[in-house]
């Protein structure tokens, strides 16, 4: 439960999926209208596919919580994450809430990044402050997620709180640009769930002037500071990816438009060929070429294509570099971390996603477990 | 290595790679500007990402074939499949061409479909006979192909002959319909090759009166025949996906149009959570709402969305079907081949496609095995 003790401005953004779960249809009917002052998360159970009574038992808890808390039910959003196609247990859950609402605590991140977490190995939060004008700016967030990721607006539950004091509109906007610099720049398995779902509220605890003007220097001071968070959080998500071994980032450079450019970064880090080639530390470039191929990017030309593993040139011109030997592709992907790049030669547009890659691992935990 | 013994209408499909292969280009040219009379295929090395080299090997090993044949050197239509980004090895290969042109036998198409696997576990090769008129139909084909499969145009190697009389317009037409309707319709990963080719040649050979006109008798009799050949041929595919321990029918209905109701069926099909839980026999219908809903299907009504597993009905107006029991459920998916089937309830287009599940053996065969 996480809970504003005064008036906050609340935006978010939601799933693209047709499937939306229960909770997001609320929680982004109640964002959108205004007065939210308190997020009720649970973990295990998605409360999705789960028509008119999982609607039902998600407002009776966010009425529940309400009540304890002597506010009006429509200022909870309610937050699911779990099993899809199961009921609620509500009399369960909704006998917990008192207590829930007697332990807030404003410490308890960890404790409610630990409680948000499904298959995920490790909590996943930050806080993070900058300097802005007379004072600074304190930002905390957490976020779950580890398989089912790729975010499609915002990812699996991420929620990220700062104190300065933000207008609606502008924040509208910032959750957006957040967003698609984090969030929407992950894959792990090319999945995309019902309930993601990525709040920001400013809570302006900080007593600064309000921000007011997009664009502005005190905007882009948060902003820059957002991003930190969010991209941290993000790059979390992808290090405890279901079964990973690797954190890959892919930059794809020259294409005519960030779009072409994410499309080539995207089949890359989902093809299951590559993943698992990630997986082998093999530099297979083979792979990255044919990914590269099937991209769908009009008039390609493959002469134009370059292919970098970090530092190392691999593919030049659309074959193999002169000078590459594998012994040295073969040292970058023995890293645990590092970067594919490729240059499309055709524009000034890039794109920089984060992957994992495809294990045994993988297999096991989604043979077993029951999203 | 095929060889027509008399002139032979020949048409073909491509990968729409940007990365095509040298062999792809030569072969695509040469069979369109006509008078094909045999196609050299490898397996081992797909000649793809070579450059000029890989170009002028392509030629040099064609010019051997056709030399040794007493033929011009653009009658032969070079094919290739293996490892990206490799030189061939044309000293090797270019001596054992005359051994092999005196090898070509009638009876050789189960020698030839073994000779060209890679990761196949076994040859993938039909034969069928249909009568025509006063006359028959005789259909031959063979096709290789395991893993690297989401053909975009055709499959991995697929070659079928006929010996109807079929003229080259007529048959440019028949090679791309049973391509959309049998290799155009498999995935097993998502992943198109540089060097997907599928080439239909009609000898003539059985005597009966040309087909010149698309959709005559003589023509809906010959493209069925065509189609239970590539059909089959494309299944062989699937069932021998890398790793497949399933196979299962993806069938769409109710879409608006055909593309929609495709775009429904690769989704599941290609998703990894999906793939894992077909692997483990588990209903898992979340998991299928999950990917209906990231389809990308515009103004999607989740709750006019019904599932059935096999007979079963699993989700009925977007959630469980309350006479639903997991029991039956995992009873269908236990079984190696079933069918999936997706009802959208917003118009009557449907698509049909086949694939396989994700297994730890996927993994292993392309952790180990350099494409």
């Amino acid at each position: 439960l996480v809970f504003f003790e005064g008036p906050a401005a609340v935006s978010a953004v939601f799933t693209k999926s047709s499937f939306r779960a229960a909770p997001v249809v609320i929680a982004e009917s109640r964002i959108s209208a205004g007065g939210v002052r308190a997020l009720l998360i649970n973990s295990g159970n998605a409360n999705a596919a789960t028509g008119s009574s999982g609607h039902e038992a998600a407002l009776g808890l966010c009425d529940t919580v309400a009540h304890a808390l002597g506010l009006d039910g429509a200022t909870v959003a309610p937050f699911s994450t779990g099993v899809i196609g199961e009921q609620l247990p509500f009399e369960r859950m909704n006998s917990e809430l008192p207590g829930l609402v007697n332990s807030l605590a404003a410490d308890g991140w960890l404790a409610a990044a630990a409680a948000i977490l499904t298959t995920d190995t490790a909590p996943k939060v930050i806080s993070h402050q900058v300097p802005l004008g007379e004072s600074s700016v304190t930002i905390t967030g957490m976020a779950k997620g580890a398989g089912m990721i790729k975010p499609d607006m915002a990812t699996m539950l991420a929620f990220i709180c700062c104190d300065a004091a933000i207008e609606g509109a502008c924040l509208d906007t910032l959750v957006r640009e957040v967003a698609d610099a984090s969030f929407n720049r992950i894959t792990i398995d090319g999945d995309t769930s019902t309930n993601d779902s990525f709040v920001l509220a400013a809570t302006g605890a900080n007593n600064l002037p309000h921000i007011t003007e997009v664009g502005s220097p005190e905007y882009a001071v948060v902003k820059a500071a957002l991003l930190h968070v969010a991209r941290h959080l993000a790059q979390c998500i992808v290090r405890d990816g279901e079964g990973a071994t690797k954190f890959v980032t892919v930059n794809v450079t020259g294409a005519r438009e960030s779009n072409e450019a994410l499309d080539v970064a995207y089949t890359i880090a989902e093809s299951p060929l590559v993943k698992t080639a990630l997986f082998a530390g093999d530099p297979n470039w083979g792979r990255l070429c044919m990914a590269i191929g099937r991209a769908g990017v009009a008039d390609l030309d493959a002469a134009r294509v370059d292919v970098y593993l970090g530092e190392l040139c691999v593919v030049r011109g659309g074959l193999k570099d002169s000078k590459y030997e594998e012994t040295a592709g073969a040292r970058v992907m023995a890293l645990d971390e590092f970067e594919i790049r490729v240059e499309l030669g055709r524009g000034s547009a890039d794109a920089v996603i984060w992957t994992s890659d495809l294990s045994y691992e993988y297999v096991r935990i989604n043979a077993e477990y029951r999203t």
